[in-house]
């Protein structure tokens, strides 16, 4: 991962001509807003005494202790906007202290130990793309930061092809993930935008949601088992696919963000690797006619793997096809169909799919900006830095509700983006696609770009800040997938309410009375 | 509900011949066991202080407080086995001092103020159908018990046909909830084996699971939002279908019976009423064979609204069709398939299962047995009644895990069983059906017949003990949908660990730190 960029330091792009064109119709003159060159970034001097890293090098070993200014660099917090800009500007303050490396799941246990005891702070980190501040530590009272590198824990430790699960260690990425389940002829079938960057433990400690929800499900749906590191030893979770045995621990877990333990493995079902896939387009008149169609689908148990609709601004920029970015006049707005699995049934359900749409209304567009789409699915990420490079803010937020509430979301949470950014004298472009769909509602998923201020971070605030309330106001849940970390906490205390917070807040002093754990993260 | 029996009074039989001839060929001379007569019942003097009754009647109205005998005694603990024999023995001990019957939200809010306040232990009570001892209350320090019995939350609060939810109050049992949607054309499409008593309050607080579980879902997956009320005030949870906003505080909640704090209302997923039912049987060679037929199904997304599937000892007893029990010698063993739905749904779903099922060797054996079972899906509890007047035991228990373990779960349970059983010198009919499948595996749940000994509560309970104990031992969940209650709290430790049991025990603290909340019942 790029040390101020996401993903791969080899796949660092330039904007294309067409986006540049249509950075500069929309915001006017932009000025170029490169990052601080590598060398002049400075970190702070690491905190943690000779004694406290010589313990931690003797559970993991020494060469799993990594100190060096590079280390600290890459697993200082995520790859959100404000993340990204921070770094970009050199500003490292956030850096753990070091790096540990634990091979097993035991090692992480008295990694746990080590620093329950010496009063140091743990941030467990997968893939590090966090994008809500999830990575970055209160060090209140601590002694100093361990940043607790999962990536040695990379196993398959078990595939029950009757059961069709499989246990996979919490340090596996997407990419390897799919490739050990692959050779065996399985999928996970969980693809975020993140997929090539984060990890196994990751989705389930923040109940990350992939764009093939439709028809593999959420991460926390696929989960029927998990194993906890935790001060306390090894906490195992899940003995059957159903059960009535007291409220569902598992789901107190998935979502807790390392703030009661450090998931290791996670057992999950899994799919037959699907021999055909078919992604399509279909246009419709408006996003509310898209919307109405996908409900209806969707309340008919018609699920296809994929299902995105796009509202009229994202489709005329066209998002789905980074590559051919730039304004299309084709009216309407876009909606991506995927489908997945053996032929007979991706032809069958096609089949009732296609009677279903063309009955609502619906036109279909071939496969070719389907494919695009897929080809394309992974890419957005690069592109924000490449518009932050040419000085273009450009953010995401996510939120979700019932269908009956959606439009409304829609509009309340546009406005208020709309509202905070002319309020500093921005007109932002505001984008908007349904990406998660399911019986009751659907999540809504905002892309915001504007001319970026001499300081993005604070320019930002604001408008998330009146997003966020918007999206309260308005009863949308505060994440639908990005999960809370430390930007959503604010508004995770309503939508829990006063219960819920203390029921967090009791469950983590149960669990992790010396408050090591990720602290200041998910709870209010 | 009839004081020492399963349901309608006007609905009490007597054994069929048929199957009072099946019993004699079991067990030998069977000695009929009458219940006491209700004038000889004795229940012990009401405990509460007068000041106390006062405080309550002050809050729910003089005409809501239930203190006479017959009152207390139609809301004493549930309806186990051992719960009829003590009820039948006349043993009223655990009889509660007061039922108090609220009629708002708000007011149950303020009898938990007025019982936290003065140290009264409250039991809620839905339709009083717990077969895990779950409405029994450990007085310990606490001044008495209030049975606080819901039913007076009987209303539809809001039906959403846009995003296909309901919100249901809890004390709304199974048919008038089915009634109220009926008439607007949808379903809940929740059918547990107890629906004609049991209450939506109730169905949440235990993770109930129904009959149509394959096709509409576990009652818990179909919740979308619900209103807690506890001593510091109502607590909502739910904004949308599915969130990253934390861990998911309804699964807390859920399955919490009643201890973390009364659930009032619940919004819940519902579906247009099925135009057509469908159920038929098939037949099998083997358990085993019809047990591969259902996983493939279900792996294959093939999910039939009913699925259910009698072992070798239930197919020839035929318990699917009480009218018609007794011996049956056509082998093999019998599969229950129901398809409900838009005509178009049934048959096209109805194809696609008959070509999968007779590709698996299933023999397809017409409609007949199907609507037997549909007919007289509710009536095994009152035959239950009918064989206890007879002197025979019986009892029921279950679990579930996954595919590839359910044989060997299967083998060890009835194992088990058996020997503690012989041990004691009876040869029990066991009996056993999947009824609730999943991708990753399904329930298993037994039934037990056997001569029923002077003191039957002593004799089952070394029974079921060791039947627990092969569930632990063989990695099933020591519960599937019966909930935990008292009956399996034993076991709950080391099926969600030393740490969640904390979990719990922090939650409790927080949520109902007078303990008064059913004590004694769940939380190991």
């Amino acid at each position: 991962m790029h040390w101020s960029r996401w993903g791969d330091p080899r796949h660092t792009t330039t904007l294309p001509d067409s986006a540049a064109e249509l950075m500069t119709l929309a915001f006017g003159e932009i000025q170029p807003q490169p990052a601080v060159d590598l060398r002049d970034v400075r970190v702070p001097v690491a905190g943690l005494a000779t004694e406290h890293v010589a313990a931690l090098r003797a559970v993991v070993g020494a060469a799993h202790v990594g100190g060096d200014d590079a280390d600290r660099i890459h697993h200082t917090r995520g790859k959100s906007t404000p993340d990204l800009l921070a770094a970009r500007a050199g500003d490292f303050s956030d850096a753990p202290d070091v790096v540990v490396r634990p091979g097993s799941a035991d090692e992480v246990v008295a990694v746990l130990r080590v620093c329950a005891e010496h009063a140091i702070a743990v941030v467990p980190y997968g893939g590090g793309t966090s994008v809500v501040g999830g990575l970055v530590a209160d060090r209140g009272d601590l002694r100093g930061v361990v940043s607790l590198d999962l990536r040695r824990l990379d196993r398959m430790v078990a595939l029950d092809e009757e059961s069709l699960t499989a246990t996979l260690q919490a340090g596996l990425l997407g990419p390897a993930a799919e490739a050990l389940l692959g050779e065996r002829g399985y999928t996970l079938g969980h693809f975020p935008q993140s997929f090539e960057f984060a990890s196994i433990g990751g989705f389930a400690a923040t109940r990350s949601s992939g764009q093939s929800s439709s028809g593999y499900g959420r991460f926390d749906s696929l989960v029927i088992s998990l194993t906890v590191a935790t001060a306390r030893g090894l906490w195992t979770l899940g003995r059957a696919p159903a059960t009535a045995a007291g409220p569902d621990l598992r789901q107190l877990v998935l979502g807790s963000e390392g703030t009661f333990g450090v998931i290791t493995d996670v057992t999950v079902m899994v799919r037959p690797a699907p021999a055909e896939k078919v992604y399509e387009t279909w246009r419709w008149a408006s996003f509310a006619d898209g919307a109405t169609a996908m409900r209806r689908l969707v309340q008919d148990d018609l699920n296809p793997t994929v299902l995105r609709l796009s509202d009229e601004t994202e489709t005329a920029i066209n998002l789905s096809d980074p590559a051919a970015i730039g304004l299309s006049d084709a009216g309407g707005v876009q909606m991506v169909c995927g489908f997945e699995g053996t032929a007979a049934r991706v032809a069958r359900l096609r089949a009732e799919v296609h009677e279903a749409l063309g009955e609502l209304g619906g036109e279909r567009a071939g496969e070719q900006r389907g494919a695009a789409w897929a080809e394309g699915r992974f890419a957005a990420p690069y592109l924000r830095d490449a518009l932050l490079d040419e000085g273009v803010l450009v953010e995401t937020l996510e939120t979700a509700t019932g269908w009956s509430n959606l439009q409304h979301l829609y509009t309340e949470v546009k406005a208020a983006i709309g509202a905070a950014a002319g309020e500093q004298g921005f007109d932002p472009v505001i984008l908007c696609h349904i990406s998660h769909v399911y019986r009751a509602g659907a999540s809504l998923y905002f892309t915001v770009a504007m001319r970026e201020a001499d300081d993005g971070a604070a320019q930002w605030a604001p408008i998330k800040r009146a997003a966020s309330d918007a999206i309260e106001a308005s009863g949308g849940t505060i994440t639908h997938h990005h999960a809370v970390g430390r930007d959503h906490k604010p508004w995770l205390a309503d939508e829990i309410g006063a219960p819920g917070v203390a029921a967090l807040r009791a469950v983590k002093q149960a669990l992790d009375p010396e408050g090591i754990l990720n602290p200041g993260v998910l709870i209010p």
